[in-house]
This record gives C-alpha cells, structure tokens and sequence, in this order.
C-alpha cells in the first residue's frame, strides 16, 4: 500500500507553485512556473534514485530500472501544467502518484522484473498552445515535432523558443523508445463516480471528440417596425440547431454528449434582429461510428433548416480526436486491483481526452479515475478527497506490478 | 406642391456634418457636430423668416407666425441626432421637410391661420445618453427636466453641462405652450412599404414595448465527462424560452414582434457547458393588454421551464413604452393628403418609437411614413429615394395646410 500522506503533501507542495488565491493553480505550460514545477518533480524523482531524460518536446521520463532493463518499461504519467484557472489535481496527481509508486517500491526494498517510468507531458491542456496533448501527440507521431515548435502563444512565443528559455528542451527524438505498458491515474472531471458513490473508476476508453464551428446567416433588421414574416433571424434558427446538438446525444445515449460552449451574436444589440449567428459544437460518443451519426445528423438537420428558413448555416470541423478503447488486458488488471483493495468500482468512460488516447495508439493502455468533487474540473474549487487519492495510487501501484512482475 | 429638389439639396447638406466614409452620418447627440447641426437648420429657419426658440432640455422651435397667432401651432418636426453608425434620413427628414413647407408657403406667398412650428426634439436616438425620445420626453413630462440633465455617457459626462457646453440650453420651460397638432414625417425603418411597393405608410399608431433581461442559471461543467443526464444546461434552457419569445410574437399576430439580440453565454468555451446564458427580449404590439398578454405568456413559460428543468430563471423589466394610436382626425388628415395627391398609401404602424408618441400624449397627432431601401435604418447604408422623399413632404404640406387653415 502507498503512503496516502506523502502523496498528498507532494501534492499541496507541488500546488504551491503557481497557488492562485483561490485555492487553485495558474502554472501554464511553459512558463517560469511550469520550469518550478518541473524542477520540483525531477528533484523528488532524482531523491526516489530515478533518472530524468527530457525528449525533444520536452517530455519528461523519470526512470527506476528494473531486474531486467531490456524490457520496455511499464510506464504511468500525465501532465503537470494547468489551466489558467485551474486546480491542484488535474494531471499533477497522475504525475505524482507513479512518483509515490516507485516510493513505495523503495519503502519496501522491491525490485520489478521490467523498468518504470513515470511520464509528464508537454502542454496536455492547451491553454496556451494549441493542440491539446501536445507532448503524447508529438510522441505518439500524431503530428510533428515541427509542428508542435511552430504553435504560438497569443503574444507570439513559439513552443520551441520556451522549451529552450526554461531549459527543458532535451536531446532524445521523442516516441523512440517501445513502452510495455501505460496507465494514467486522473479526476474523473466529471459527476458520474460521486452520483454512484464509487471509489475507483475502471476507464474502458475514451469518447471520439468532433469540434464543429457553425454560422447561421440572417439579416439584421430593426425589431420594431419589421414584421415577423418578413424577418430573417439569424439567433431563430441557430437555436433549433442548438437543440439538435442536445438532441442528437440524447438519440445516441448512453455516451453521446452534445454541447453549445460558445456563441457569438452579431451585431448583439437589445433592438437588431440578430444578422449573423456563431456557435460552437462539440459531440462525443463512444465510438467514431456513433460520433460521425450524430455529426450527420445535426448537419441534415441544419441543410433541412437552412432550405425551410432560406437561411444559409455553415459548419466547419474544427478539431476531430478519434475514439479511443483501452487495452482489455490494462483495463482488467485496473478492475482486478480495485477488486484485491476492497475499492468500490465501477466501469467508466472518459468523456475527456488524456495523454493516455495517444498512448494507447504505442502500447496496451488503461485509466484510473477517482472522484472529484461536483465533478468539477477546470476549475480553481476543483477538489479531490485524500482517501480518493490513496485509493487511486493503490490501484495504479498494484496494476503495474501485475505489468512489471515482481 | 413642395420643392423636391430644394428638400433633397438640404438633406445632403446637412449630412456633410458628421458624414462618415461609408456613406451615413455620426452626429451624436450634444456634441461638437451636434451644434454645427443645430446651427445650420436654425439658420435656415431664420433665412426662411422663422423666430428660434430653445427650451431648457434643447428643444428647438422654429416659428412661422399666421393670421391667428392666438391660436395654438400646427407643429411637425423630429430630430437631427444620429446614431453611431447612422444614416442621413432618420429624424433629418423629419425636421428638414417641416422647413421645406415653410419655404414653399413662402415662395406662394400663403399666409396659415393657426402658426407653424417646426421643432427639432434633443437626443431622440438615446445612443450617448437614456433614455432615448428625450427631449420629447421632457416636454411631454413623462421624465423630468431633472432626471434628464442628470444622464451621463460613457464618459461621465452629463446631459447639462453638454447642452450649456454647445450653447443649446434654453430658457424656455419645456412643455409651456400648447400645441394644435402635430405631425412627423419618417422613413419606416421596416420593409412594409417597400414590400408592397407603395408611397406613403398612414400611420395610425405606434406599438407597445417591453424590454426586458433575462438569465438562465445553470451550472458549468466540462462538456466530455459530464453525461446528459447530469446537466443543467443553461444555453439549452434558454434556446426554448428564446424560441417562445419569437411564438409569443407570432401567437399574436398581425402586430406581435419578439426579438432576442443580445445573449451573453458564461463562460463562453467550447468544451464547457454554459452556467449562466443573460438575453434581452424585445416585445411589440398593437395595444398594451396585447404586449403585456405577450409578456404574461413568456414568463409563464418560463415559470414552466425552471421548474421542469430545475434550474433558476430570473425576468427583469428594463424598460417599458405604452402602446399609442394616434388621433384619428390627424390620420385621417394624412390619408386625405396622399389621396388627393395621387400617392400610393396604406395604413401601418410604427413598430419603433418615435418623439410623436409623446406629442400624441399633448395634441392631436399622427405620422407619415416613407418606404426606406430594404427597410434598413441605424446603418450608415440607410437609403430613401428622391420621389418618396418629396412625397412625404407633399402629404405633410396639405395634412398641416387641413390643420392650419388658410
Ligand atoms: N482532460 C481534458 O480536459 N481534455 C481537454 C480536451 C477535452 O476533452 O475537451
Ligand atoms: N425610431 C427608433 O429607432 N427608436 C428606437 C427605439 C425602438 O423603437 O427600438
């Protein structure tokens, strides 16, 4: 069993970094704060006698050799950088839980047949450069390092200068070296463990994700003198699409999720019918089969409006992560170690995307979720009970044994 | 018959002042541009033999003595203030037709019984300072002189000391002298006319209106994880009330409108579900019981909605402005004059108000509309063509010549 306050005081230590006042963590991805919290966790990986390679993109990989290190390593991770306005356990529990593994290894003098290695990656968030899950992408040769060092952030800071700036930019070509195994401890970020009053969440996968932009063309009139009949609202019909996006989830249940984040009305004054309309869609369901029905759907539905109501709607894929199911092996060795602990569990699905969807494109791979409170995330009152923490590293420490042998 | 080409000459001119590159105005009300306005009409008044009187809120009333100067005005006018991105017609035409008639009386030597007045009414379009229709307002006493010095605009900078600044704050107490009747001539701002393709609107009423804000409380979660179930979606909610103010509209036709042009969605981010969506709603209608019916049916569907939903929305009057018809031997007038003229005419309403709604609340009253292209207004593209211009003039000239006797 890991040592439950250990982990947690690395934790709050670890939040002190980038500590907003309230109560959350602002350490973006590449920033002197994100150098601190770097620096901190390769210190305490260096304390636990690992060693630290950084990869090209910067990529760390903090490594306990095994009795025999011509396996590939057994690794678990995930990211330490925050949202602007994030918490404390978004990531930087995945990151510190297999630290507190190979602690616990240590506190019991155990020596795994196959290495460890414990992953952060590079700008999971994207907050500041886009795409998300830069660092497992690039690793994973979802697009190129290139690709990566040209993103800016809003004051034009390429990827590739910070990386040099805060000295985390390393020699080894990231993806260069096979993995055996991969699990990623994280918040759920979601309601569904702490509306079923369960511990450990067993992840089968992770949701397909389309990102659409769409704009609806009307034209904008006064509101008094222009009737109704003659009227070309654009905010009309954008709200029956709106709908349509909800609706569509709730045809494709029980993982199908549709969601208007964003809208934008123009020119958005109390008396102007609205000109033009333009809102974000984003679906996800299991599969990308599933995904893609509910895209086709939501856009027969806007050719159908648009024809009825002589209104042009236009929808643009933004971003599109496929759908990712985890390793049937990773996700029964999770479900296996919550049984052993006496931990509630339930199976689960991620709805977000993780360092862990790239990952499982290299090598077997699984999840481990735990409560959060209110399912919130993203968020500075993000939250997460010290019991769920404990129970989370639990699981992950006895799964990778079952990976590593012992 | 007036000088149509004289009224146009005028009109251009007085559009230099403010004159932006796209073709329209920016005179907003009380500034710099405003006097070079104000300066220019009263000069022609002057030139065309009127007295200039200025009341204490700006008003200006340009006098032409009759046989009777006993008897009360025959008064018509509108405004000269501008909207932002304004056009050259909205109130101009108003006031420039009104010296338009007394030139023409002029130049055929016609002396009226009862004296004209034409009158420019302060900061009708309400853009730099509320509320709008004000100086009309003050007059009519439905605010008082108080309330409207006190307004600020965005700089704080207030309604007083900009008249007194320009050189327009009066003696004159307003709203102390009685009135015969009152006419205005308008572009429509709406597209009826021109759908139709006739001349001259015969207004015989301005509708009601109700503004007000409304907020939908949700609670915001990352769009992935969070399963449909377990939302309180505040954009989905609203999207159904949105849609109901627009039915309440049509539920109530000929005259209903109902708008949404303003939406704010917090925290406006494509994968997190908005936890709180603000909008104002615009209602119109022919009576007051008929928009206050509208505005009973709205909130009660709201009342519905939250407590289906669950989640707290909140209706906020903001403003509110009484249905007004207006004297139906003023109306009459006008039909009268467009008939005996050989105008194509039709009965309307003015789905906008106007400062004849408050002479309506003095003194006989009525409107003239004219078709503007597209029914676009408050756009610097606002356009009315010469002949319809001249048109309005004309019914002007015999509706006041019926009032003012000869
Ligand atoms: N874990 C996480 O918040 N990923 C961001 C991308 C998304 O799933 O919306
Ligand atoms: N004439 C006009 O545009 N009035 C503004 C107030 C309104 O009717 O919305």
């Amino acid at each position: 069993r890991i040592n439950g306050e250990r982990l947690w005081a690395s934790l709050m230590e670890l939040a002190q970094i980038g500590a907003t006042p309230k109560g959350g963590v602002c350490r973006l991805t590449l920033t002197d704060l994100d150098r601190q919290g770097r620096d901190l966790v390769t210190g305490w990986a260096r304390d636990a006698g690992m060693t630290v390679t950084i990869d090209q993109i910067g990529n760390g990989f903090m490594r306990r050799a095994g009795r025999n290190n011509a396996l590939p390593p057994i690794m678990t991770g995930s990211h330490i950088d925050t949202q602007p306005t994030g918490g404390k356990f978004d990531g930087n529990y995945g990151v510190l839980a297999g630290i507190e593994v190979v602690r616990t290894l240590n506190d019991h003098g155990i020596t795994t047949e196959a290495p460890i290695e414990v992953a952060f990656w590079t700008n999971e968030e994207g907050s500041r450069f886009v795409p998300v899950m830069m660092g497992s992408g690039v690793f994973a040769r979802a697009f190129t390092l290139e690709h990566a060092y040209a993103a800016t952030d809003t004051e034009g800071k390429t990827v590739k200068d910070e990386l040099a700036r805060i000295g985390y930019i390393g020699e080894q070509e990231p993806g260069d070296h096979p993995i055996g195994a991969y699990f990623e401890t994280h918040i759920e970020q979601g309601p569904v463990l702490e509306d079923n009053d369960v511990t450990i969440g067993v992840v089968q996968g992770v949701l397909g994700i389309r990102w659409f932009d769409c704009t609806v063309t009307g034209m904008e009139a006064h509101a008094g003198p222009t009737p109704m009949a003659l009227r070309k609202d654009a905010l009309q019909v954008a709200t029956l699409l709106m709908q349509d996006v909800v609706g569509a989830a709730h045809r494709h249940s029980p993982h199908g999720r549709g969601t208007v984040g964003m809208v934008q009305v123009f020119p958005n004054s109390r008396n102007v019918i609205p000109g033009r309309v333009k809102f974000s869609i984003d679906l996800r369901n299991a599969t990308d089969a599933l995904v893609d029905e509910m895209a086709d759907e939501v856009k027969a539905y806007a050719a159908e409006l648009s024809e009825e109501m002589g209104l042009p709607i236009h929808i643009e894929l933004v971003s599109s992560y496929p759908a990712q199911g985890f390793n049937p092996g990773c996700v029964d060795a999770v479900a296996r170690a919550a049984h052993k602990l006496g931990y509630s569990n339930m199976p689960v699905v991620s709805g977000a995307g993780h360092d862990a969807v790239y990952m499982a494109q290299l090598a077997p791979a699984g999840m481990i979720f735990i409560p959060c409170k209110d399912g919130i995330s993203h968020n500075e009152i993000e939250d997460a009970k010290p019991e769920h923490i404990t129970a989370g590293c639990n699981v992950l420490l006895h799964a990778m044994l079952e990976r590593t042998g012992v």
